[in-house]
């Protein structure tokens, strides 16, 4: 290896050409080669998914010319060593098939499965070597052939058979959000209390699959909050919820109206700025606000809980916890209700 | 009283002149009239902290000429009926005496007593009525005549008559971090562990009393990090730390490296951006991260985990916590290490 390491790092410091020292996501180059380290794994890939706020911006930097977006994403990856747009800070994730194993990878993949990676293609060796052929540089779906590196830790799930892979990875994309809610629900449970749960944004992808995981955790009251009569209707016949109600979750007052009696814990995943307050007035003093809307002000959380006096444990949405993907997997096949939103907004049959 | 309402709101929402339906702290107008609802409490003021923020940004703006800044705060209280600075978003405290109490205020207070507001003057209704003539509009401490209101759910602590004033602002400015920190150690020690734990900033206002308090609640090894050597000698001297290092906290794996075996618990207390990733790794999987640095991002907190697989509870600083003046007043009574710290920083006897 080109770097002068003897070891390999878990999270991938031996990968990281320029500059040293930092983290892979920090790094401006990878060293992408192929040849494995110890605890490394290597995907064949064959997808690309470019994150939608990097598939965005390039689009509109080009003019929506597919073929410039495309140089661009291969320029990229060219000199970084893996998909890391510099503007949005943002990657994406891909789909493969494990091509080697090293010796002392703990990731439990085996050569010949097809997984979907969980970690940031922006922290990801990665090498194309098609020319993105078959992708028009129109969607963010990107055909793709070459290989990907996963580190001693990291994280890749094992695309089921029985799921299209869509719908998969619409599950995959946000399997940190059930896997929280569950935990933040089951150790209340744990001691001895029945939890109420209110999820703000209860009908999209992450609030669904957390009403789903809070109910099987064992909550009692479940309150959906959605924005739209529509939404409702929908969340309604998945029957997710005891109560379905109808707020603008950036004012406060309505919000924690339409809620009532304040829950034990309310779970934020709607995904427009200035949703802290309400939250925050929504829950009973001694509850928890898990925010997973990636649109939260750190600051607005914390000085707006302040400012109310509240007495309420925030928790930022950690994208990881151990089992999650197994989870939401689970719960897209158990939970009819769940699987109907989801294949109604990807428009499968 | 002037809005129509017949019962007033723990929050103070019965205040809100306009825009209606928003929190006291969203509000542009407060009605500040000096009649109390059955449960507020009114404070006669005695002294105004301006934010350092938002006294920076007026001084600035007025090119350093007080009595110009004297008139943009006062022109600022007399219109929104509170101490707002519309563009650093910030407020400050005040200190002053309880003035009249209302029969169902919950906050234990009683009249003559000399008090420091906890919430912030963004959402505090208040009255001037000496137009600051004895400040000269060049310092963050106003003196000033009027009065301010305390909601039902609001904070106040009574100032100590054993510490000097100033002294008692500075531990009561930073009171929720011993006091979180405290809670997180606890709830670990009660689940029969010991945890270590490493706060970074720790020669600072909040990082000194997060170590007093951390050690208290029954912390097993405790690391300090300070970023230069004049902070590791007078942490030193303080002996709050069993181990003191040296690394810059926005670079994660020097201060990963500097900390060593990764601890139960980090504490991060240190005002600069870009600390998350290394707080992250050098914690232990299972552990916890509180982000008191209102530097904090929450996106870089969340993606970060996530990137490197990291099981780590993530909390945002809730200022508030019950009991958290008290606690951090006894801290610095009885800890003569932080009352060391805070002395020499405050350039006090």
């Amino acid at each position: 290896m080109n770097n002068g390491r003897t070891a390999s790092s878990p999270v991938g410091l031996h990968r990281v050409l320029e500059p040293s020292g930092v983290l892979p996501q920090a790094a401006l180059r990878l060293d992408a080669s192929p040849r494995l380290w110890p605890d490394e794994v290597r995907i064949a890939i064959e997808r690309l998914n470019l994150d939608a706020a990097s598939f965005r911006q390039l689009s509109l930097a080009h003019g929506g010319d597919g073929a410039a977006v495309r140089t661009s994403v291969l320029g990229m990856i060219r000199t970084s060593g893996k998909m890391h747009n510099p503007v949005t800070g943002s990657g994406g994730m891909l789909v493969g098939t494990v091509e080697e194993v090293g010796p002392e990878s703990t990731l439990g993949l085996s050569v010949g499965e097809r997984v979907a990676t969980l970690v940031s293609l922006t922290l990801t060796p990665l090498v194309v070597t098609d020319g993105l052929i078959g992708w028009d540089g129109r969607a963010e779906q990107v055909p793709a052939t070459g290989h990907a590196i996963l580190f001693g830790r990291s994280i890749a799930a094992r695309l089921p058979d029985d799921l299209p892979t869509s719908l998969a990875l619409a599950v995959l994309d946000v399997c940190g959000a059930p896997a929280l809610t569950a935990r933040v629900v089951r150790n209340r449970v744990d001691g001895g209390a029945v939890p109420s749960v209110a999820v703000i944004g209860a009908a999209g992808k992450s609030g669904s699959l957390a009403l789903s995981a809070a109910r099987r955790a064992g909550a009692g009251r479940l309150v959906g909050v959605v924005l739209i009569e529509s939404e409702a209707a929908a969340l309604r016949a998945a029957d997710l919820a005891d109560e379905i109600v109808l707020a603008d979750a950036r004012d406060p007052v309505a919000l924690a109206q339409a809620i009532g009696k304040p829950v034990d814990v309310t779970v934020v995943c709607v995904d427009v700025p200035g949703c802290e307050g309400g939250a925050i007035l929504s829950t009973a003093a001694g509850g928890t606000v898990v925010f997973f809307s990636m649109a939260t002000s750190f600051t607005a959380a914390a000085l707006g809980a302040e400012g109310l006096a509240a007495d309420v444990t925030m928790l930022v949405g950690n994208g990881f916890v151990p089992g999650h993907a197994d989870l939401a997997l689970q719960l897209i096949r158990e939970d009819a209700g769940v699987r109907r939103l989801f294949t109604q907004r990807l428009g499968l049959p």
